[in-house]
């Protein structure tokens, strides 16, 4: 625990991390895609076409190819796509009905510890989100479920998609602190990786069914990361809070 | 109280308006300048000193003399330049003592009804600050004296100095607002007036000892204000809350 004496703040990733996006969007996207008449489709394998698309659409960004476009806009084009896919036109469920099913993203439910967790940690350690969400989508959700946030970072406030350098580096800087006083705690290894890399300290927390029962990985760390803890009440007994 | 129907945000100015700076940094400069053997210099004198080099440093950046800098960092400045006038070298002070000093500003401490208040409000809005003060000295200062924000906005996210409409106006923006959905809350009249031309609804709160008991400035509202209240708790009243 030597590597955590200096650490001031814990910044967090939150799609998997600190929520579980597939049970939420597929909550959401259930009795839209009933109103359709389509119970054909799987509600969890839309929210998991929704969430393949996440990926490319902020790697436009990261390329240049694309000035930074906060989450939300993303996701909304994303979600023409996927209804494209299932041979949907979204024009015949409306602006409307579009906007609110995209804002599903705004109101998904923390795995069931975290909240607890996190105001246990917040005793000791400044906590924000460092995710790719953007901050209305983050202050939104915060609000919904009693997330109890110091304050609302990550990608819009630091103009850079994770895994760009300039995510954790401009987050820790925003903060007033070194990289090795913030420590990245995330479900996944990639992001860790990166965050490493940058000099942060890292916490891994196992969300094994983040994408279902079937889920092949991040189910256990692939480096030593500084804290590998079993969810958010386990890393906030291993940090003395 | 129309007006207030689709508010939905209420976004704070933050020095005068929820926090008493004049006293905070009063008390934190105090011993300092007791250190220097300097009894002689009033540290409510050299609190308005300090303060009266804020809007002329943030005026560079205003003008595009100077890039967007945080405040902390014109604080900075700004500290050297008032010790110099009060004849004291900032290096016989050190960098880690200048530094502490420095961090007065995020050691505020709230006027005495703010933090029930805030409370109060945040139960029905969306609450945040909109001040000229960059993200860590407001999370610092949140997280000391207890201010519930439920995030933090203000110049550093908008990376434009009130009362430059960009600030206004990318605030809403982040938040996925209309302008007339945020309301500025603001002990000031001049920062309202800016928000009103932005299409912000405006709420006004009597700080009349702000600058102390000789206060000459904001003793009342210079416009019909949508709202006027006597303080915090009074605010919360007359919303609803």
């Amino acid at each position: 625990m030597t590597r955590f004496d200096g650490v001031q703040a814990l910044v967090f990733d939150v799609f998997g991390t600190v929520v579980d996006w597939r049970e939420g969007v597929a909550r959401d996207a259930a009795p839209v895609l009933a109103g359709l008449g389509r119970r054909d489709i799987d509600p969890r394998a839309f929210a998991d076409a929704w969430r393949r698309r996440y990926q490319p659409a902020m790697e436009e960004c990261r390329s240049g190819r694309r000035p930074f476009t906060r989450l939300d806009v993303l996701h909304r084009e994303n979600l023409d796509g996927v209804l494209r896919d299932h041979g949907i036109d979204p024009a015949t469920l409306g602006e409307a009905a579009l906007d609110d099913l995209n804002r599903a993203w705004h109101r998904l439910d923390p795995w069931p510890e975290a909240v607890a967790g996190l105001t246990r940690l917040k005793r000791r350690f400044v906590i924000a989100p460092l995710s790719n969400g953007n901050i209305a989508l983050m202050t939104n959700m915060a609000k919904r479920a009693g997330i109890p946030w110091d304050a609302i970072l990550g990608a819009e406030v630091a103009q850079a998609y994770k895994p760009q350098p300039e995510a954790y580096l401009r987050t820790a800087e925003i903060l007033g602190l070194r990289p090795e006083q913030v420590c990245l705690v995330a479900a996944h290894n990639g992001d860790l990786k990166a965050a490493r890399a940058c000099g942060l300290a890292t916490a891994f927390v196992h969300r094994p069914t983040e994408h279902g029962p079937e889920q092949a990985t991040d189910l256990a760390p692939s480096e030593a990361w500084d804290v590998v803890a079993r969810d958010f009440q386990d890393l906030a007994h291993r940090l003395g809070c």
